[in-house]
């Protein structure tokens, strides 16, 4: 069995936002209890990442760590189209990723304790972001 | 219903090469409407990316970004059998992805409007690069 | 038809272990000659990596490389709550992966000649891991 949807998101500009509920309610009525739920991201300049959930503080030191990585405006950047912002954000949705696969039992999504799914926007200004969720398995 | 094939791509050296038309076309013959489309390169000095594919700089900016994360001949690499750019291509690979699920709909991948699958190679010189695709789906 | 399994690994602290026997042998009696394997980690502070498989010498540069991209007790992270390689791992998770997909055929893993499934310790203490495995695919 396989079931599809599209989930839409507003963010607030660049940080992260726990989709973690809205993927496990999306496709929950598919009747697929055991198989993989594939979460896609149709963009270039955000990503998906399983992140710790119990402190907020890791995200906060990640975005620390990010803007160094791949900081905002740097000089030897030749994309600039869309400000100081814009080849940062490609780069770090880059070094992070689009795509992730999670296990499915029992209808639920098997992740661990302290595992959280985000979508994080690196651009600075609010986007609307499109995830699609795709769930194979069987009943 | 599940259809693999292996794709052979040749790089020629260092660069992204869009590979999303061939991937695309892999096993379209198969009647697989819905479902995932699954790529994974089967080395660890080259990298498959989802990347911007308006600006061909945001590839350039992207290769002068991992060139500082994993500079080639660094002095402290210990393994460089194959030359300076030996480890820079494994730590890019790792850095970057090898495995990517694509959601399928109406038998097309479902990218975003801005999205291009590249092949990345890392190596400076050319290789060949085998790419597998697993399409899992239904009619 | 699909299977699922867990594993569990004890590290013994940073660094890498090989699981692709492991990998390869979990529901192996499933009968699924053809599909997708895929392997997922349950934790936000160790990754699954395909790396080179010949010379440890590429996880020993690779392992120096991380360390500088997220350096342990950076005066920089606010969290530090288990110690200096609290935040590090959970950086160095989220630049790595979590979730690969690797396809089979014959009932073997695609991998690559020199790919090696590694499950990579990011905390500097042993910890126990879980992974479940996935399999989907046909006869």
């Amino acid at each position: 069995m396989i079931e599809q949807t599209t989930l839409e998101f507003r963010t607030r500009g660049r940080g992260t936002t726990d989709i973690t509920a809205e993927v496990q309610r999306a496709v929950a009525a598919s009747g697929i209890a055991k198989g993989l739920r594939t979460v896609f991201l149709q963009h270039t300049s955000a990503s998906l990442i399983l992140c710790e959930n119990a402190d907020p503080d890791v995200r906060r030191d990640l975005e620390t760590l990010l803007s160094r990585l791949a900081p905002d405006g740097d000089p030897a950047y030749v994309h600039d189209t869309e400000g100081p912002d814009d080849m940062a954000a490609h780069a770090r949705s880059i070094l992070t990723s689009n795509s992730l696969s999670i296990p499915v039992a029992e209808g639920k999504l098997m992740l661990g304790t302290w595992q959280g799914l985000y979508l994080y926007e690196h651009r600075t200004a609010p986007h609307s972001r499109s995830v699609v969720v795709t769930v194979m398995g069987e009943g």
